[in-house]
């Protein structure tokens, strides 16, 4: 691995049991998208979200019938629950009441003098505040002023809500400038970091489906958290939100921010490749789907880069004719035959596994 | 669009048809998975490829059968083909005597005096020559001098070869430092960037499945890419290598390095959402999958985000209750009911295609 991230130093914030920021991790969250006026089953989708490791969850509350339901679903779930509120600040009210960890509201549809009670309320109940920016959204005066949603737009945005909530005597604040350009959203966070300690939440918005989202995601978010930049992050994916966490913690381990769950490295497959690569890593990853620990895992296929990469990590299998040489910490412990190399693999991992816990 | 990226200068050479590097464009690569002994298979996957996008396509060779294929292979296809060679240095004179554009030597397993005779054959034939190093294959003597593949010993491995081949007076090179480790790869190409005006072929190796290959892909080309490094790239993933080509465009769309195909800006979907955002993407993406002209079209879920990045669209749906605005060039021209949708967004890209070439 190369050298750490040095993460920008800002100010811790406490989001119920979740510390945000503050050489804290980074923090994963997401999005419901269910009804919130749909308890049953947007607790259900929740419980969904803890289960595949979503640390901080928000949903949209549109209407006192979804504010209302707020307490029911904070009773039911184990993770902070965030408000995102558009428009009316009433129901940033009714959402304080019911006892979310957070809010976020959006400077480009809630007027200040709106929000002053909202930033009273927050502040008696101790509840945090996100000013969460967004290009699509961006208020008139700063749309007309700059020609545009650009960085610095969104970042006067975001940094004139600050300035007012904090003469109102409130710090307990994130801030997000999200753009669907991913070099916009990147320039606007860097200059951000260059000029406030509070946490930030990193976003590339309305990024698209799967692939799409996974690419511009990646890029965003990797670059700024590559840089030290992000103290929580969300993964948007247009369709469920079950999908973005893994993809959001493949970002954080691929830089090495936070060693979570198995590292699987393996082979693109060539003319030279003789077991089924491919095949085994699926079945590899599905077995290890719930695995929090972390650990590398390599799967290659020949002689090339097979044992390069196999001594390299914790466990490896490098294939040759239908046989493998299985490697553990960079020493060849075994052959395999390809038919016994998942049931190995598998048996390996739970084995350093045990084997680590034991040292503890 | 933020800032264009300021691409760093590199020295330009040419593969076959192809200008890599002096400002050409960034050029895609992929590499068979077939045996490259099947001549029809291996053909009949290029020509997929290449119908995806592909502009360079490399294959393994590993015995003599693949060597003498190459020619046939040549003959069948259009775009330029790489041969890859590892450890016995008469496969690539054999490639070089088959007209292969270009090849691929690495120089953790083949020592310089044996591949004297190789650059010779290039230097007459004019045949491209890459320095491909790979962490996973790295040279004994640099491995144990650095205790590890890391981004150090991977350029100082990638600069011998390549002074021992300028010292042959050849100078058609690429060069590559790939590793698996993301942090590592970057910090080996940016030294690289930094002392070579050669051109450099970007790749994350042995990236592991689709959505892991992508975000590791993702972050690692994309890093070095937004600083101007990179004049050809591949995305490696496990499986099909037909994958990796809409995951490369993807990573150039989002820099806006290569203006390439449909940009699709679509929400996540939340409790606000009135519309079939997800299904709607998905098809609005099938339809448009052979579209190759740039074009950005939003697909949005409410009155929040939607009216916003619609209006920053060319063509954009900012739905209500199963009813949307239809957007062009930022102006509302229309209302669509919901099941009109998608058809109304295909023809009204399709005209504007056809307004643009009007234009020209």
């Amino acid at each position: 691995m190369g050298k750490p991230v040095r993460r920008k130093e800002t100010r811790r914030i406490q989001l119920g049991s979740v510390p945000i920021g503050g050489g804290a991790l980074v923090v994963v969250q997401s999005m419901t998208n269910t009804d919130t006026r749909d308890v049953k089953k947007t607790i259900a989708q929740i419980r969904r979200l803890e289960r595949a490791g979503c640390e901080v969850v928000r949903v949209a509350v549109r209407d006192e019938e979804s504010a209302k339901s707020l307490g029911f679903i904070k009773k039911a779930i184990s993770i902070p629950l965030v408000a995102d509120i558009h428009f009316d600040h009433r129901l940033a009210l009714m959402a304080i009441d019911q006892g979310v960890e957070g809010i976020r509201i959006n400077p480009g549809n809630m007027d200040f003098p709106r929000i002053r009670e909202v930033v009273r309320a927050a502040r008696e109940r101790g509840t945090v505040i996100r000013v969460g920016v967004n290009a699509g959204s961006l208020e008139k005066a700063l749309w007309h002023k700059y020609q545009g949603p650009t960085a610095q737009a969104l970042v006067e945005s975001a940094l004139n809500h600050v300035k007012r909530i904090e003469d109102l005597g409130w710090t307990k604040m994130k801030i997000s400038v999200k753009s669907s350009c991913v070099p916009t959203m990147i320039e606007a966070y860097r200059k951000l970091a260059s000029v406030t300690d509070y946490p930030l939440h990193l976003g590339v918005t309305e990024a698209g489906t799967l692939i799409r989202a996974t690419v511009k995601s990646a890029i965003g978010l990797g670059v700024l958290l590559f840089e030290g930049i992000g103290d929580t992050i969300r993964v948007s994916v247009t369709g469920s939100p079950l999908q973005e966490i893994p993809v959001a913690f493949h970002i954080l381990r691929t830089l090495g921010i936070r060693e979570v769950g198995p590292e699987i490295v393996s082979c693109p497959t060539c003319g030279r490749c003789e077991i089924d690569v491919p095949g085994l890593a699926k079945k590899v990853e599905r077995r290890l789907s719930g695995f929090k620990d972390y650990m590398k895992i390599a799967i290659m296929g020949c002689v090339v880069n097979g044992p390069g990469e196999a001594k390299e990590a914790d466990i490896g299998i490098a294939g040759g004719r239908g046989m493998g040489l299985l490697f553990k910490h960079g020493a060849i412990i075994g052959k395999v035959k390809e038919e016994e190399m998942l049931e190995t693999l598998i048996r390996e991992v739970y084995h350093m596994k045990r084997e680590r816990e034991a040292k503890r």
